[in-house]
């Protein structure tokens, strides 16, 4: 929806194994055609964008390698990119540009009653040039990036990879350990009625697609193991600083808040 | 502000120790009249609502407790129950009716610019009868709470603690541990600009007010703790099936969206 609205007589043909979404996302404007066959799709296209959990991409680069023509530019949208860079390196043909991507945006839902165009607007979208991209390609894709909207930001997949495990999978597991937490209890039905827009606000992630959560995990472990163990310490200093009851408790929560509070100002939010 | 609206005729009166929050009061519409002092607010009225963090919810009671008439309602909208109970009984005349409330609505932001007449409307508001409430007072609080929109909930002090230290100040420690984790690492400066709005709702809480955090923190210690250590638990549990990388990934966070969802579900959000 984003390239059609950034785009004006380019052509975005959408794929989809489910002939009902397909025929949804003609209904709602996100593509111009869908087509079922995928190598009739990836045929003549000049851009390939591959928007599914990342266990499914690697499946997807198998499916359409041998149907890509000279000079395309193969992209994806995955939480990781280490693993997937890697996979399009063993797959792909030198002749294809494969650049990894991840925009920073999203919310919980899934699905394409979920698409939103406007969903990439001010976001960083996260590009990562693979071996056998060329710089026309490179150009190329930073360009529509740009065209939607979103500020791309060059990085190493590995880096990647480590910062995204603390500020987005970490967030991800602290939700889920939350709602495990609550709902899981003897008490959760008398504390249903109680939660509110914090316990709402603080489990949203635990919403999203388990798919795609459990490839997050699966193609980025280690990293996401150790800013797990980092929380647990982070956890375990709250922990004493409250049993002790001290006059720190307040200056460690001032400290916390002005931290965040300048992210957000940063942000502009 | 939700008193004013839903009460016509009845006057309002504010007390704040600083005269600019006194005078903002009266522009905003959110009192009929402001005062410096005191005494002479309380003296003759027939409700008296302490909106304060907890800690000073006990100083506030020393100093109005020889002023209140016979018979008054006084309530405090602290976020822990037992601790300002005590205090109450400890504190005030037996001819005044202590009911404990605890309205489970709020933002991270405080103060006077922050209020908002619409904030109560639909929320869960726990009320707390203390020793020396009467009936009739009980059920003109119950009443009056439920005119601004809320749906009152009785409930015991220690029960009310154990449940909003799983659903309010587990998920402010969740949050904060958070902040802890990413902003105090070498890499935050990198990991800023990534850091989208899944990093911002999950970390909401931290932007609160941090002398009323410590106030939650210094009156349910136990309870917190408690929680604190169910989490921790099941942060290794997930930590652990990530690095196992097993099948039992998916299902586990199946199942955590599926508690989250039907529990937004029941509150119809």
């Amino acid at each position: 929806m984003a390239l059609r609205k950034a785009y004006v007589g380019v052509e975005v043909v959408g794929f989809a194994r489910r002939p009902e979404v397909a025929s949804r996302a003609l209904e709602i404007g996100a593509v111009d055609r869908a087509e079922a066959g995928l190598s009739s799709v990836v045929k003549d296209a000049d851009v390939v964008f591959i928007a599914t959990p990342a266990m499914v991409v690697k499946e997807l680069l198998v499916e359409i390698g041998s149907h890509l023509g000279d000079g395309v530019i193969v992209s994806d949208t995955a939480s990781t990119k280490a693993t997937v860079m890697d996979w399009a390196d063993e797959i792909l043909p030198p002749s294809v540009s494969f650049i990894g991507g991840h925009p920073m945006a999203g919310r919980e839902e899934s699905g394409i009653d979920a698409s939103d165009g406007e969903l990439f607007e001010g976001c960083t979208y996260c590009l990562v040039p693979g071996r056998n991209a060329t710089r026309g390609a490179t150009d190329k894709l930073e360009d529509l990036v740009s065209h939607i909207g979103a500020t791309p930001l060059f990085i190493a997949a590995e880096e990647h990879d480590t910062l995204v495990a603390g500020i987005s999978h970490l967030p991800l597991v602290v939700s889920l350990a939350l709602v495990a937490a609550t709902t899981e209890s003897p008490s959760w039905p008398s504390m249903a009625a109680l939660a509110a827009t914090g316990y709402r606000d603080l489990t949203r992630l635990a919403s999203g697609d388990p798919r795609m959560g459990r490839d997050i995990c699966l193609t980025n472990r280690e990293q996401i193991q150790h800013w797990i163990d980092t929380y647990i310490e982070e956890m375990k200093e709250l922990r004493r600083q409250i049993a002790a009851g001290g006059s720190d408790l307040e200056e460690t929560f001032l400290r916390l808040k002005n931290a965040r509070d300048d992210w957000l100002k940063k942000r502009g939010w």
